[in-house]
């Protein structure tokens, strides 16, 4: 089954990644090789720096000072298939907390001093806000949740065009604003059960292989979870397409943080991937805009197996691994100093003294 | 052979740690419980707050916002074995290179706004200071060099009790200044031989098991260095003290470093661990003031084996694995703001949001 993608719908952004500058690298390397340290001492941060180098084509690369968190909110119709542990009003509730300041993400931002703004693309319930808080909320409804994916297309290929058209905008936006380091979070009661349909769609894996317990034991067990996950799949056997994926199997939050990061790969602006939310909609944007996901910052490994199973198909190395598994871009951002730290050392160190 | 200890040297700072407040870390897993996020996500963080709490037996802890790096330098006598592939002028050469700011550890002490201080315990040669930098250098040299290990002791017992004593004041220094995140950072050629053998000594290990490149090769090569750990030990066999474990194989900043996590801990006041250097240090700091390491937060993962080996003994996770084998303390320096990311979430979290 394919989903109806009318010939007006306005296109997602499909051009592709600028892809790693290969001058600005080798200029990298060959810069660690001189500075104050034995070779190879930093680790992986001069690979960080070196990548970093090949994402701005610049060398050495600016230490990202204006990090910034966008974090996309949307609900999942296949929580009625009890896929969570959590009720799907917990999303809305969220998004209140968030808004006002008090999740761990803004802890977190405010640690690093980065902005935190929070876009509703598809919640299902009204969201109470109480009070304005320190973070910022746009309303970008798309539509109320998704269509249950155990049964039933996610949303309509306009619905997910639109959705990825809205994190491209604000991914645009951010970067005009002066924004040097994106990091895409997300709230989704559920949204781990798409995410492990689209990365085994996309990395050829069984519903055995990338179904975890997400945020938490699901009601009717990890068994239901993983069938729920085989039914999504078995709908899109024969769907490369990135769009229709998401139509079918994906989810409104995912599909904005897919735009999101073909857009920071475009501007060439260094972007943080978290867990295994992003690193669905990193596969997903690797199709949409191929070489996307060479561009991307792994932040860190996340428990669900998906994440793993991802970043193994993407070719990406975490730079943490905590054993975090609460998504927001938390895990994202943790790693943020990290990338200061090896930008900073790059540019600064003095050249290796002569004995 | 055992080393003279006159009865009128001066007392090392052995008071016991205050040891961990189970108070405070119980209240601390208690207001994780009910803040908004599914229990346990936050991975390693949760339990490095509640960590925290109990080092400085406060919940929930204050956020760390004064860190300092207090770098200590010294030589080694086991150079002129060939245990190291750097000549020992180096060690002259990168404290000038840290005190004008040039270092890794400079560069990343910028990205966090902590002070930098270095602190001659034991350098071989002049330092050519050219000028003065941003770092502070604090002139404490006990003796230039230690002796060669694989042939005699390294120093005096009260040579390493002055050296104790010097690591311990500058804790007690910059805890009244107002820091409230320690960081002992060290730079000496050769270092990685004495403290294989320290950690072999205190965990009972092979020289096997504990011996690494350091820095990079060694120019005899790796067994040669093995050796080299061995000779050491076998001087050790029949000594617990630590102070005489410190004279007989140890190295000045190695003292220093001992007496500044054992003071940072009787001041209750965090403390990040950071490579091979810096556990061998712990190791005999928890002797010298039994429950210092539990009071340790380690930073990262060393690729030097005793680094690992150290870990395990002394019951510690470490916080970052990224393959650096620098020292200078960057690992633990780049632990800093994981630490107050746990911190904050941990203080500012709203509760769970009712459903």
């Amino acid at each position: 089954m394919t989903v109806d993608r009318p010939a007006s719908a306005p296109a997602a952004d499909l051009d592709p990644s600028p892809g790693l500058d290969a001058m600005a690298m080798a200029a990298a390397r060959l810069r660690w090789g001189t500075r104050a340290k034995p070779p190879g001492a930093l680790g992986a941060l001069e690979d960080l720096a070196v990548h970093l180098a090949g994402v701005t084509a610049v060398c050495p690369p600016t230490v990202p000072e204006r990090p910034a968190v966008a974090l996309f909110a949307g609900d999942h119709g296949v929580v009625d298939e009890g896929a969570s542990a959590w009720p799907q009003e917990i999303t809305a509730a969220m998004v209140v907390t968030i808004t006002s300041g008090g999740a761990a993400i803004n802890a977190f931002a405010r640690t690093i001093g980065a902005e935190v703004t929070v876009i509703d693309v598809g919640v299902a319930s009204e969201i109470p806000l109480a009070a304005a808080g320190p973070a910022q909320l746009l309303h970008r409804r798309i539509r109320p949740g998704t269509g249950n994916i155990a049964r039933q297309p996610a949303m309509t290929a306009q619905e997910a065009t639109d959705a990825i058209q809205v994190g491209s905008e604000i991914a645009a936006q951010l970067i005009e604003a002066g924004t040097d380091c994106l990091i895409g979070g997300e709230m989704g009661i559920g949204n781990t059960t798409p995410s492990a349909a689209l990365i085994a769609a996309c990395a050829g894996l069984t519903p055995e292989e990338v179904t975890g317990p997400g945020a938490g034991e699901p009601p009717r067990g990890l068994d239901h979870k993983r069938r729920l996950v085989a039914a999504a799949l078995s709908r899109v056997v024969a769907i490369d397409d990135p769009v229709e994926l998401l139509a079918e199997i994906g989810g409104l939050e995912i599909a904005a943080l897919a735009g999101f990061y073909s857009t920071a790969a475009r501007y060439r602006t260094p972007f943080v991937i978290d867990g295994v939310i992003a690193c669905a909609a990193l596969c997903v944007a690797d199709r949409l805009a191929p070489g996307t996901a060479a561009m991307a910052i792994a932040g860190h490994r996340s428990s669900e197996p998906a994440a793993t199973a991802a970043l193994a198909h993407l070719g990406s190395r975490p730079l943490l691994d905590l054993g975090l598994r609460l998504g927001e871009g938390t895990g994202a951002l943790l790693a943020v100093p990290l990338v200061q730290a090896a930008a900073r050392a790059l540019a600064d160190m003095a050249d290796l003294p002569e004995a």
